[in-house]
């Protein structure tokens, strides 16, 4: 089948490689129809990580049942599903506390898998034809009759529709309350929709590039320009000096000042910064245990310089990881279902698998108006 | 009126100053006849914070109401009462949601107010006569009938019991949980005892101090002495290399490691490694926006380096700052009264007011077998 | 001063009463600019409860600080406000935990005080020109600068838009879920409204007056007529025979089937039947422990024939109560503020104080297009 | 192989079926080495359920793995299990979020199944030489190498202890409360013991069977013998005229007077009497949807006279329903591992499975000493 290969730093290709296929009897095989690049990709495409060459990237997929294993009971043949980014047993100790992007089973000796990822386990993503989806009753969504319909809002449902909405939770927003996002990228965006649905009174998201900006305005936050002013001093002014009740970090360890510099704690102080006393801080933005060719020393190591002494003395919390998809994705999937939430907003293109490699290096490079690209292999 | 007053780096003293009174309608007026000396006084005593001179210090007070200001309902003239270490209005948008130690009203342009505590407003201390409680409807504590016959118990629900207490709530420990706590001072020693009051199945305590050690492992917890070997492998061997599920850190920024060094971010990123994915962390070790005179460049700036890559890719939560110790404080006074708690195991020394200047000394220096002091200005 | 009185059974008249005045230092005496007639007003006057003559009621009170007892501290001369229709000092052991609707100081005996109301104190209404306002500094909301000019949206955080927000607390409405509403009342349209702010993927609103129905189709709800089929079959049949995720009773021990019978258990037997397995319920109708005249037998001694087996074999959860208004009032209205929330929508009348009368007449009656009546004492 | 076999009302006996054995790939075959007789069993036998005859009996089962199906993954050949009674799919809805008392899935049209259990799926129990566990990587808890030798204690995990322990987590027991249990059966004995676990500082358990209080008194519970005097009564004495911060109902439908008459009210209403406003109540005695043969004319259709005025004056929460073991079972077993927990405390007999039919008729008549009685199949 024809899938796109990660063969080195920018490079990715469309290559034929081996059938995806069932191979364990809880297995499921989908045809994917939509699968879209994610930020976290480039970190891959960039040369950030470790993933092997060869590897099939793609971890938001969504498609069409094609074959069941003898042991799935729930998913059926034709049904239209959309896979959590994170793979998952559903009956390890995290799996059943509801900590799905934290599964001991399918990686040993690391809590989590995925498609199609560093460090993730031996998975292949979806950007290709056919995805193997194993324990497929645990990670399938089912979606409603209006799947076909509506693929780009469902397909947010991977990842960064639950994985902005956790932001929010590990923040922990509450109706009629103040947040800020750092970030405008998918994820944050998605974390700024998500705070307006669960009721947030003000919600002011803080990014540099116009295109960014200008969707967070389309949805009714308070668009924020750190590359004109000090973003703290603007939402302290915002908040009568009192800070936001709520921060959501959708940036990671590559945040860069409005210079370019690569300047990895600088979203993470701004926000303890930002946030008022007794309030929260969801980390849903990648940081990495090391990054060895990181030009900061702290950051070859994982680390941050981080201000621990002011959010001490402000009493605040944080909440981090990547997200646990299963948690939210039903009922998300309803607020789409229901027309109460539209996520296909973001998405710039809509492109054919074959296009994948340019568009990786157009949205590598930031390029205007390249907000989310989504694929169509069965296109 | 006698009280210990601050007079400079390491210099407290026992002397006359003007008798504490009734000021407001609201106030309540205490004769203290218990006080203790909290390793957060230390901070002060070093000379590491700018408290200052002629401040009255004292925060963890017990003592019979001997005068109510007009507006007081609930306390009666003759209660015992016990009050924590926070002073708060009652009616402020932090105190209505619980956050007492957070008070907008008391300490204006801070949140949190403190009896004889730097940066926590002009209100004085109680090692000393009597002391002065504003709000007393909302800062006293009335204690139960055996109140006089175990002063030496009640007297830690002023600050190290419910402090020791929201570590382990920030940290989310529930029963059958294992759970780690950094630091056998006073505070660390409450962590361990609350944790098994709310049922956690292990507690293993670090320190390197023969003393504190030993208190720990009376209380039924694993002492961990890290002067011997890695605390965190010691960790990991104890829990088949998972960690543990909960940690809390009681040390602050004034962690040093075996050999004496002051090393801020020793314990906090110990207990990165320490806990396992989908863990928390609380917090309640004091870290300080600012220390001009540290000796680690971003210490002084109140800074960590903070392992903040392996802290996400953990998913792990942590909470932090001063304890809302009326949170807490009914209920652990009811595990007093019943018998369940007996908090005053940790306490070395009960002596007189006079001897207050001496005992700092001894305490500050870590001496053997100091390891909680109780004074007692009545007597 | 100018008062509705209680005189007796469908007997309120406007009547001169002593003027209400600071009585404690720590009172505000507020002049009422608007004042709402509520639902629970009407057991009072159709002599359904013990309330005793000379009583003036009112208990959604809004208005502007005239005077404050010398030991006021945060509310200022000239603010406008709005009071919680529940009064609570702010410190006993049920206010400390945010169940200020359970005061245990203000009605000493009773867990909670209220404003003009059966049971609740000895504290008269605001239906009038002035109203004393106990424990100032605890009981009043300060608005915003916009409040004069949105006067009939923040009178309603005083009673019915918290209280039918707190049912969508206690039956535990998460983003995404489907809620059933019993009783389309002011109450019932505040839960269905709390409901979707809070991100319900679909309410349901359940009644059988065609203009409460129609107000609740306004903002979005699919209006469920119990008077033509059962609403139970209809519920089921909107939710592929699951059920709604969580329930909110909002009528209260009134309820009477379509043909006008009083019964007492309508509607929470049909909750449990409308909510699926594991689901919550949250009822904030009134049900009172005793109605001696009332025609049911259960009912006089305030039981009603609970379908428990039903309930336990569903797993359900239930809460229930008087709203604690102060945990949500700051939040909802800076919802208000924000324009994200209007709950004046169902205001059908704004009258002057001496309409009162006629008012309560009309409103008992449930006179075709009397929703909502707000009264002017000022104007 | 052989079980024990229901035959009739009254009518249990030892005979010979058909070996259990793997069916499906996910399954794994039990060998049961020790399997209790279960308070619910006598439900079944007393001939109050539409149980089928020729069902196998037998909720509570423990023992060592000797096949697994070819799908599964976790558990192995050899392990010592226990298995929570109520079998769970861990993909459906209520699954994925904790909910595994109410399966979606192997139940089918029902939300729940069980082993050997009427109305809860066509699966047979325990007490027997071998038991079928469906989705077995789901449904075993693998036990700590001591699994052999503390069989008696271990085996409570598989019901009364978790299911003792929910009505602690659904009245919302917190550390430093006061507990009142209705009760002191098994499952009662199991939530007083888990109310002092979680940290209650006073317990009070309900009951009027002389060895059953002395089980209670014996683990620090306060003992009320409601055959003495009024339990409310006696429980308002002992808080002050409070009431108990929260209740367990441990009692169900069958709950009798001291006289012996059937009045399934009796407890739920004593508890709305006995819990202080704010309160919450969890209901883990079993009611039942419908009892045709019930003498009580409301009990028929699963209903009682419940006090919902005072419930709702109060403000009282409650929830209820079978226990979801596998929220509790993993840390429940480290306390019993740890030496925290003794469960076995309770156990009166270790009999063999030939002994059962004598055990029920002994159990049934609540003799005295038959407090909890093991079966060992494999002795």
């Amino acid at each position: 089948m024809k899938a796109l290969v990660y063969q080195g730093p920018r490079d990715v290709r469309i290559m034929q490689v081996p059938d995806a296929r069932i191979q364990e009897s809880t297995d499921v095989l989908v045809k994917i129809t939509t699968t879209n690049i994610c930020g976290s990709d480039l970190h891959m495409y960039e040369g950030r990580t470790n993933v092997e060459q060869g590897k099939v990237l793609g971890h938001e997929n969504l498609g069409r049942v094609v074959e069941v294993g003898p042991a799935v009971r729930r998913v059926k043949i034709g049904d239209m599903v959309c896979l959590p980014f994170n793979i998952s047993c559903g009956f390890c100790n995290n799996c059943e506390r509801g900590y799905t992007g934290f599964c001991l089973t399918l990686n040993p000796g690391v809590a989590g898998a995925a498609y199609g990822y560093a460090g993730m386990g031996p998975f292949q993503g979806g950007q290709a034809e056919y995805l193997r989806v194993p324990y497929g009753d645990v990670n399938c969504l089912v979606l409603p009759e209006d799947a076909s319909e509506r693929e780009a809002d469902y397909v947010m449902l991977a990842d960064i529709f639950p994985t902005g909405y956790e932001s929010t939770e590990l923040a922990g927003v509450q109706p009629g309350e103040t947040v800020v996002v750092y970030g405008a990228g998918p994820v944050g965006l998605m974390a700024a929709y998500s705070a307006y649905i669960k009721g947030a009174a003000r919600v002011m998201v803080v990014d540099r590039l116009p295109d960014r900006l200008g969707l967070a305005e389309a949805i009714g936050a308070i668009p924020i320009d750190d590359s004109k002013a000090s973003p703290v001093e603007q939402i302290l002014e915002l908040t009568d000096g009192q800070g936001a009740d709520r921060g959501c970090e959708c940036v990671g360890y590559q945040a860069h000042d409005p210079e370019g510099h690569e300047q990895p704690n600088l979203t993470m102080n701004n926000l303890v910064r930002s946030v008022r006393p007794t309030g929260g801080i969801g980390v849903i933005g990648v940081f990495v245990p090391e990054d060895p060719h990181a030009a900061d020393r702290l950051e070859r190591n994982g680390r941050i310089a981080f201000d621990l002494g002011l959010f001490f003395s402000k009493g605040l919390r944080m909440g981090s990881g990547q997200a646990n998809v299963k948690k939210y994705n039903r009922y998300l999937c309803r607020l789409i279902h229901e027309g109460k939430a539209k996520p296909s907003f973001l998405v710039s293109h809509q492109l054919s698998l074959d296009d994948a490699p340019e568009a990786y290096q157009q949205f590598d490079s930031r390029q205007r108006g390249w907000t989310k690209v989504i694929l169509r292999p069965a296109a």
